[in-house]
Parts: C-alpha cells; sequence; structure tokens
C-alpha cells in the first residue's frame, strides 16, 4: 500500500510509538518490553493450563476470559506495531511480523474450528524478543555465528539427509518383511517410523522386532546410527571452528588495509609492510 | 560383449539417447530426470501404501496397476540405458546400474515369491539421482568429503568396531547369567541384542534388567557407552577437519613451486615472489 | 559478625584445627581427609539402604541409629569449620560451606517432616572434596578448564536453548491436537514433557503417537533432535580447543616480551633471541 | 619360576614353535593365527547357541562335546604358548596371556558351578588377535592413538564422571520423594538407575515419572543430559586432534636432531640453521 501524506504531528506520533514498541533505549521502551514478555509468558502458562482437566473444568470462564484479554492485547499492538513501523510491509512480512499475526488468528479461528486456540502456544516465539532487551548485540551475533555455520555445512547436511532417508525407506521395508503385525510393523510407513526411532535413538519400544533376524538386522541399523550420529556433529563442530577462526582474523595492515594475518604475522603478507600496532585481535 | 560394428545412424541415435538419458545439459535431459524422480518418487509412495491394509483393500487393482505400470517404464529405462551407454559393462556394474536392476527385479521375483514386491522401496535409492540436476560438483564434493573422512578413519573404526562387539558379547553373557528369562534375557543371543540396544542408547525397554545386581551392571554398560559414543564423534570431527584443512592447501607458488599458502595469499611466504594465477582451489 | 578478639593460645589452637580440617599437607590433615570421605560414603550408603524396604525392615533401628550418628559427627564438624575457618562468613557462603550446611539439615528436617531425611543424599556433594586429596592442583585446573569453557559458550547455550524450548512447546501443542489422550497427550505440558523425551532421544515409550499423522510429525521431530545433538556438542568442542590452545600460548619472550611461541621453542621466533627460563607453562 | 638350562635342541623346538605361535611373518605363523581365530568364532558361536533353548535341546551332545573340544585345544595351546614363550612370566601376565587363561577356565569351573561356561563368551577377546594379521602396525598405531587421546582427557573424565554421579544420585533422592513406588521408584538405589537411564538418554521406559512434578523434574534431568553428553565428545575431540597434530611434527632438523617443527618452516628454531630436505612429513 502507498504510504499516506504524513503531517508533522502524525509523524511525531508515529516515531514517538516507533520508539516505545520497537527499541529499546529509552525507559518506555523498556518498560514495554519487559512488560510484553511476562504477558507473553503468562499468555502462554494460560493456554497450558486450559489444555489441563483437572484445571480447566474449575477455571474454564476466568482462562477463556484470560485467553480473550491476550488476544484483545496482542491484537491491538499488532496493529500498533503495523501502524508505527517505518517500513509497514517489511515489518508485515518479516519473522516477528509473521509471529505476531500467527499469535492472534488461532483465538479468532477457534470461533469457528473448536480446540484450534491452542495452537496459541506459538506465541511462546514471541518470548524469543527477549533476546533484544539482554544484550542483543552479543546474542544475535551468537546466533548469526550458528546460523552461518549451519548455512555453511548445508550441502554436506543434504547429503547426509538423503543418506539417511534411503537408510530408513529400506530397512523399513525390510523389517517389513521380516516380522510380523503383531510386534507393530503393520504397514511399511509404520516400519520406516520404526526405523527413524531406532536410527535417531530415541527407541520408544512401542514397536520392536521379535525374531532373531530382525533382532540382528536392527542390531545393524543401530550400529550404524551410532556411526551416523558422528557425522552431524563433526560437520557442525568443523563449521563452527572455523567461524570462530576468522572471527580471530582480524588485525589490519595500516599500509595496504588488508585482514586475514596469521595471529603471531610480524609483516603483512600481502604488502610486505610491518604491521606495526595498528590492530590487536 | 564385443560393441557391434556401428553405422553412422545408430551410433547417432545412441548418441542422442545417451544425451537425454545420462546426461541433463540440454532442456530434454533435463526434463527427463525430473520427471523420472517424479515417477519414482510415485512408484515409492504407491509400493508403500500397497503396505497399508486400510488403503490396499480398497485400491487393491489400482495400485496393482500402478506398480506393473512402474515396473514396466524401468524396466524399458534400463534397457535403453544399457544399449546407450557408452561403456555398456561398466554401466552394469557401476552402483546406479546395479540399483537400476534391482528396482526392477522384485516385481518379477513376486510371481514366484508373494510379498516380495514391498523389496521395490529399494526404488528410493534412485533417487540420490537428485543430486545430480541440483548443483551437481558441489554436491559430489561434499559427498566426496565425507567419503574421504570416513576412510581416512577406517583403521580408527575397526578398532572401535571390535572393542564395541567384545564389550556386548562379554556384557550378554554375564546379564543372561545374572538375569533370568522373564525379564527377557532368554539367551546369550538375544542378551547381546539388549547389549546392543542399551549402549547404543536407543533402549526399547522390552528386555531390561529386573535384578539389582542386573541394574548395576546395566548402569555401567551405559555410562560406558555414554563414553564410547563420543569416539566416533572425535574421530569423524578430527578427519573432517583434516580434509577441510587440506582443501585449503591448494594454491602452489609458481617460482619456488611450494603449496600451503593461504586462500588470501598474494606473495609466496617463502620465496617473497607473487603467487599469480598458477593455481586456484 | 565481627571476629573475636584472639589469645595466642585460642589462634594457635584455631590455627591447627584449620590446618587439620582445611589442609592436606600434614599427616593429621590428610588423615581427616581421607576419614571423612569414608565416612562420608558410608553416610550415604546407609541413607540408600534405608529406603530399601526389603532392608530397612531389618535394620531399622541400625539405620537410624547410624544416620544420627553420621548427622551428629557432620554438626560437629561443621561447627569445627565455622570456628578454625579464617574467614567464617565466607566460609559459610561458599560452595562447600552450603553443601555442609544441607548435608546435616534434613536429619533435623526430618522431626518435622517425615521422609525429608533421604535428602541427606545430598552428601554425595561432599565427596566432591576428594578431588582435593588426589593431585588437587590438577583437577582443580582441568575443573577451570571444563568451566571456563562452559561459561566462554554461555550465550551460544542460551540461544540453543531458547530455541529449544520454542520447539517443544509448539511441537508438544501441534501434538496434543493431532493425537488422542488415550496416547498419553492428555494436556499440553504432558505432550510437551514427551517432546523433550522425544528431542533428547531418551524415548521412554510411556507416551508414543498412535496415528500416522502424528508419528510422521514424531519422525520430523527425531530427525531435528538428531542434528541439534549436534549444536552443543560443537560448541563445547570449539570451546575446549580454543581453552587448549591458549594454555598453551603462556611462554613469553625476555628480549621482545611477545608471547605464542611453542611449548618447545628454545629461541624467540620475532626477535630470534634466547627464550631462556623467564616463563613456563 | 627359574628358566631351566637349555639344550641346543629344545631351544631349537621352543624357537620353532615361538616362531609359529607368536609371530606371523612366515606361513606356518599364518595359518596357525587364521586357524585359531576361525576356531576362537566357531567356538564363541558354539557357547552362544547353547544358551539358546530351541537349539540347545536337539544338540545338547553336539554342543557339549564341542565345547570340551575346544577347550581341549585351548589349553594345550595355552600349556604351548607357556612353554615356547620367551619370558612365559611375562606373557602370563600380559594382557592376551590373561585372556588366555580366563578363556578355558569356565569350563573347568562348570564342573563345579552349573552354568559358568556361559562365561566362555570372553573367548570373544582373544580374536582381538586378529588385528595381528591385519596391517598389524596400523592398527596398533590407531589403537595407541585412541589409547593416548583417552589417557591424556583422564582428568577431565576423571571430573565429569564425579559430577554425573552427584547429579544422579541427588536426582534419584528427590525423584524417589516425589514419585510413588508404583511408578517404579522403589527405593533410592531404583531412582539413581532410573536417572542413568534417562541422563545417558537410553530411556527404557520400565520406570518413568507419573506425575507433573517428577516429569517436570525428569525433563530438566533429560536437558542437562542433553548438554552433558557434548562434554566427553569435546575432551575426545580436543585430544584426538592434539594427537592427530602431533603425529604430523615429525621433520627432523639435519643439523640439531630436534624434531616437532612447524609445517611450513624453513629454518630450525632450535638451531637456527636451514632446514633443507632431510625430512618430509
Amino acid at each position: 500500500m502507498p504510504e499516506p501524506q504524513q503531517t508533522p504531528k502524525t509523524r511525531s506520533l508515529r516515531e514517538h510509538l516507533n520508539r516505545i514498541i520497537f527499541e529499546f533505549d529509552t525507559p518506555a521502551g523498556k518498560a514495554f518490553d519487559v512488560a510484553l514478555i511476562v504477558v507473553i509468558v503468562l499468555s502462554v502458562i494460560a493456554v497450558m493450563l486450559d489444555s489441563v482437566d483437572a484445571i480447566s473444568i474449575h477455571y474454564q470462564h476466568l482462562l477463556k476470559g484470560a485467553e480473550w484479554l491476550f488476544t484483545g492485547l496482542f491484537t491491538i499492538e499488532y496493529l500498533l506495531r503495523l501502524y508505527s513501523a517505518r517500513q509497514a510491509r517489511r515489518y508485515a512480512t518479516s519473522f516477528f511480523g509473521v509471529v505476531d499475526l500467527l499469535a492472534i488468528l488461532p483465538s479468532y479461528l477457534s470461533l469457528f474450528l473448536p480446540h484450534s486456540h491452542y495452537l496459541l502456544t506459538i506465541r511462546v516465539l514471541r518470548v524469543l524478543r527477549v533476546f533484544r532487551i539482554l544484550k542483543l548485540a552479543r546474542f544475535v551475533g551468537e546466533a548469526g555465528t550458528l546460523r552461518r555455520a549451519l548455512n555453511a555445512s548445508r550441502y554436506k547436511i543434504s547429503v547426509f539427509l538423503a543418506t539417511v532417508v534411503a537408510i530408513v525407506v529400506i530397512a523399513g521395508s525390510v523389517m517389513y518383511l521380516i516380522e510380523s503385525p503383531e510386534a507393530g510393523f503393520t504397514s511399511i510407513p509404520a516400519s520406516i517410523y520404526w526405523a527413524i526411532v531406532t536410527l535417531t535413538t530415541v527407541g520408544y519400544g512401542d514397536i520392536s522386532p521379535q525374531t532373531p533376524l530382525g533382532q540382528a538386522l536392527a542390531s545393524m541399523l543401530m550400529v550404524v546410527g551410532y556411526g551416523i550420529i558422528a557425522v552431524p556433529t563433526g560437520i557442525v563442530t568443523v563449521e563452527l571452528n572455523r567461524a570462530h577462526q576468522q572471527s580471530l582474523l582480524l588485525a589490519k595492515c595500516r599500509s595496504c588495509g588488508k585482514e586475514g594475518h596469521d595471529n603471531d604475522a610480524v609483516f603483512c603478507k600481502y604488502c610486505g609492510n610491518a604491521l606495526g600496532e595498528a590492530g590487536d585481535g
């Protein structure tokens, strides 16, 4: 939608709201964020308690009222955010913009679909805002390191996941042939579910092989899973280590301005001049 | 078999087929590969649904027909691949050649052995071809890194596996003596199965120690398993790290011929001459 | 409290007690610490045995007497520690000071609250003193390395834990909607409990999905958990590696003052002078 | 025992036996080792089959006969080893010497103690000799790397194990107070067993918390276990990496003979002379 022409006054009001709602460098902004997180946590707890029969029987009206109160508050907050955001469309399509919308939709949805209000627990994602109040930059930086590490290893992880899918499909089919439906292997999808439960070492035990041959094959699958668990860990560790080492390579040459020198280098490897005390890692 | 004398026309037809079936750098080749993967996924889903009783009762004829349709298609494709491959024998004995054959055999086998058609899910391995359509080189490179890492640590992994086998055989025998058959320890092989389930931290719970002494020994086995899970992870991580560092050491100095320069180095750190564009990682 | 004026004699007695109780560089101090650990282990075993019905029925009086004997001994010891500590307040608020107090409180508490004496097993924390008798410095150093590694990665771990909480709350709510109470998903908190049991790959199996849709979602959660287990391992490994490398960088050149030499270097690699015995790692 | 005076002939016989039994660089020695491993594997399988009721009923005499045949062979082999070993006492007290003795004792023991012959599966340890036939040096080297890595981290692992023991004892005691015996928490030792099953993520499910408070505490224990699993993995990975890097530091200076130079060093850091092409890593 095209941004409406703004008079100085509305701009000042929007600007004021923006600083309270989106920033936290003013006392009002900080108070707003702290209050918001308290309300979010309370609303998630209310939804959870509503699902516990022993509690919801006695406090049905209280919990229903609380749900609509929280939904009303979050709806007002969402509209204010849309109004005061510098780029409304960009906010609405951002991660937190979508979460803010999803955090109120289930309530209205529950008017048509019973039980769908339990999806309100998606509000827990809003709590991730808490990182903004705590040392923001630090946390975002660390999350960025994790994200970069996962991103850099996405090809390796794709190859790994494809291998896992192939293993569980074939293992599930073979076990379906070997084991009987009485042991829980009622269909190939159910057997694949069992293979995933086994390969990830979760092991519920609701489906488990009963025949010696099935147990032997399951043992092999477990040992394979034991070895395969090492692969994602190795990938992520190497990537985290690489990201860590790159953040160390900050020393800058005063002559040519290039970074990336070894920790103990004395001369710049790009221009040959002495590195001096310009930068310090 | 000796290659038959080829007239220019058959060679051109074979060449044409070869480019469509084995390559994906032409629009026709790309379309063929995409269609192939869709058909493979559909055929695996059909086999899976056929194993679900609630579904197979109602759609028995449809699923049976689909299975034979897919088998027919894959049989024609296999014969065309054999015909158009530059080295038919090499294709037939390659990984994908064997998989392509195994992907049609169970259908014909099911004429004699009932249920064996469930093994058709081995077709899922054919989906691994999907990596050829996506950025091939990148994926194959990453798979190569993983394979090299696993290969380089095969001695350490053999020592590790031998230790695990020795632990589970001895732990299983001791538990067979301590625990009663009622708890599930009906024989030494069953007890070894339990030891593997425990050491890999799968823990179904279908067999579990009931006596205090058995539980104490099981606890020790779990703590050992907890420590032992660290070994393959450590091995793979170190090898992945080594493989990663080796891929960095590719640039070669044209003046002195030494390798081992940093990725971003401009001058050789051994002789001081410019590195130039001789080698590139 | 203000330290009372000390006569030489009391100071000498307190000093003597202090050396026996807090130090272990004298034969008496060593004997005291060894005896203490034996008594602690015996007292923890006594509390454990008291909880086993088959044993407590026959030896009730013996175990009750032992408990009060150990409590009496530890009470006297605690008072002596308070008396002889150089800074009584600092001891009382230290980790071991609080543990020493908690190790006697449950006995007195059990006079009012039955069964609370089972909390006496907190005495096991007192056994951690054993590290003082063994090579103290080495162990404290290693514990320090572990603590520093965990401390350095506390931001990454916070981001990780917040992600895990968000995943289990949302996964639990969705599964509560999909699965029936008969399968164990009786409320959202119970479903979140199931999600934690699944994501950590514990997998008791007391609650497990029964519907195909629930099993499919559970499978996805397991694979996510399989990948997520790699993150804390990667973080801790990188931090341990960093801590290890930092402990290597201790040798300092007396000529140019630079650090970062290899452990076995004899000459400074920056200025060429002998490193000498100035610093030692 | 004092070595008896040897005539040239007995020495030659002993020497001959020694080369066959202990070495594998002659055809006879190789054949002996291969035959030995086949017999060991057969004997372990015989003991396992003997424990399977369905099999032992039909082949009781055959399996009994096989057991005594194998025991007889191994007894003769043990005596020959004792006779031909260059230092009989050193062999008898070595790892494989003790295993060779333990591999025959249970048979004789079973004459007095029924069922003790199942301990014959300890013979599986004898199979570890297989590494001698395959590329010995390589395997022993890798086993040595693993052993050194574990050895170097024994202090960190001790601190880690002590922490784990403290956690499971306290968690077990608290759960014993919270949960009822009906849920399986019948005593503190049983609850500690549950805590170990949970912390190691095995999760049998034979004992599992039923109350909301118990489930909340169990969830915390699982998340702690999830984080704690990272510690041994991190320790072993760092040590394996260190061991790997040390094995790279083999380049030797021709002037002073010292090793341990960086991979890319040109001048010896100990004596200052050029390293040359003497050694290559």
